[in-house]
């Protein structure tokens, strides 16, 4: 008798676990995380930042881009996302008085990241890092530490810690402009509602089975998703996944669609999804093979599609729009005869310098 | 007799001709262009702008992005780049008080470029249009106006309006940092040493022939001319090619990348390339096949690639290394029975708002 034989893993068993969480982390987030980020916002706030900088690599960057828009909307202040290589391979020196850095990441580990928040901090900048890991090196490197508390995440593609960061940098912005967020408190029931619906996915996951290309795209709020679910594909399918603003493709690479090409298209319930419209029109027109994760009329106009719930402040839709994704690349890549929990050539702390 | 009947057109003769004018649109540039950029920069300065946000679309947006490096760099401000659908789709009203808002436009007539820029000043900012056309309703919207002098562009795919675009953006900024772009002088006569070189190109676009998939990756002042590359190819060939920062790459999407997959690399000679080498690294490792725009040493490392030119700034770089890019995606598209000068479903001006 002997138990020291492995067992074999079941393939994607650590990403569907971890993707089953998220309901339980954004309540943690609303219960635990949100006094602290509040206290956060509100010393930050007082301190008047005019300009506002985000700094995120893959998933945590698409994290990032978001709390760009909120910030842009919400906040009324001009942002920009960094383009890290300035600091850590030119040595750019910048002028960042009156400018608030924030840096997301899910590990807190990559010592690009920590060396351009030391810097940022030299510079004048108030610095905060939103991380999964409040004992980090880039915790430790920032005035300010706001932690999603997604718990440890194992599998390589990251779910639940984007979500929670998405959640925790809106409650942030919430803070600096001294909202109270209640709005969020509806989203773990929300989340959970969706995440039940497995079986819509998987039947739209045969459609990609074979696929050798996908184009992604949306508008405000929803554009963010688009990346993130491209570069969720990407790393698990491998398939090609190009993810544009509905504005941009229709600028160049609109050539590219034709109804061999599928296009997913997250479509926001509001003024995202007005901008979107001349755009799934054009798809449309051209035949292409159209997706859409959004409200239920424009689902029942589309090709194809998952309905997301209605009446969803539109700033808060993006923590709903991607758990279908997420699930898609999921079910895509088991389709497929690959394992989501472990992309070939990938390592969970990437270090980047 | 009759000369009436149509000439067929020769496939790619209008994108080849205006590529081919490129060395001529930077010696204007240079001639006619500097001295009014010099005097608009120094008003500019003058102001003491504290914050940089650019803006663009397509091809002008890679531009805009390569100006985002100068200005983090060089000028040592923090620069953002705008997502214009949080004013048009959204209208977010910021405080642009000792922002320089910066607008790269072809063509200058987009409604939604122009009704940001009009909103950027209405909110303060010191607003500046480049464009290729000074009768546009974009030049007329912004306080100051830089002409690239480009000439009309009639091919879909632009070429020399980004060139042009990014030599007047390397004069702006060295005029408000005070130097005097003294080194962007030997640019047209090697552009036209590398122009020169079409059977090299030609050779190179065998291998992608039946591609099915590209990725591009750089790092650094190269980042742009990648994004511009893939956007360009994805247009004309309609191959799927997928930018990444190399850092980027590195956290998720090399799952993407394996032996069937042809990777690009755009290595810039200097501080970029360093940080690039470990992504190229990675990448012979996990035996992609590496063609390298950069250094001849580079590409004698790489399975193939096209080399520059020795001794340039590497923030000059970019000008040259997307032209052997330009004449790639015309000469895959020529081999795969397709014209470059009218992509399907493109027009020139492309209205999005």
């Amino acid at each position: 008798m002997s138990d020291t034989h492995a067992v074999a893993p079941v393939p994607g068993r650590v990403m569907a676990g971890e993707m089953a969480e998220q309901p339980a982390v954004l309540q943690r987030v609303l219960d635990e995380g949100a006094p602290r980020i509040r206290a956060i916002a509100a010393e930050i706030a007082a301190r008047g930042p005019r300009f506002v900088l985000l700094t995120g690599r893959g998933t945590s960057d698409n994290a990032a881009l978001y709390a760009k828009y909120l910030v842009e909307i919400l906040l009324g202040r001009p942002a920009g996302l960094t383009s890290m290589s300035t600091t850590t391979a030119y040595g750019a020196r910048q002028d960042l008085r009156d400018c608030l850095v924030v840096t997301v990441s899910q590990s807190g580990g990559s010592p690009d990241l920590v060396a351009s928040t030391r810097a940022a901090r030299e510079a004048g900048a108030v610095t905060l890092a939103v991380t999964n890991n409040a004992a980090s090196p880039l915790a430790e490197v920032s005035e300010y530490h706001v932690d999603v508390l997604a718990g440890p995440e194992k599998a390589l593609p990251a779910t639940k810690t984007y979500t929670a960061e998405l959640l925790a940098l809106y409650l942030l912005v919430e803070g600096l402009r001294g909202g109270d967020g209640a709005a969020a408190k509806a989203l773990p029931e929300l989340a959970a509602g969706v995440l039940a619906r497995q079986d819509e996915v998987r039947a739209l996951a045969e459609r990609y089975r074979f696929a050798q290309r996908l184009v992604l795209t949306s508008r405000g709020y929803g554009y963010p998703t688009a990346r993130e679910a491209a570069l969720k594909l990407m790393e698990t399918t491998y398939i090609p996944a190009t993810p544009f603003s509905g504005a941009d493709l229709l600028h160049g690479p609109l050539a590219m669609v034709d109804n061999v090409s599928p296009v997913i298209a997250v479509v926001p319930d509001g003024k995202g999804g007005e901008a979107l419209q001349p755009v799934l029109d054009r798809l449309r027109g051209r035949g292409a093979d159209l997706v859409v994760v959004g409200p239920q009329a424009q689902v029942d106009a589309a090709s194809a599609g998952f309905a997301l719930p209605a009446g969803v402040p539109e700033e808060l839709q993006p923590v709903l729009e991607i758990l279908p994704l997420q699930r898609l690349a999921y079910e895509v890549t088991i389709a497929r005869g690959q394992d989501p929990d472990a992309p070939r050539a990938l390592a969970k702390v990437t270090e980047t310098h």
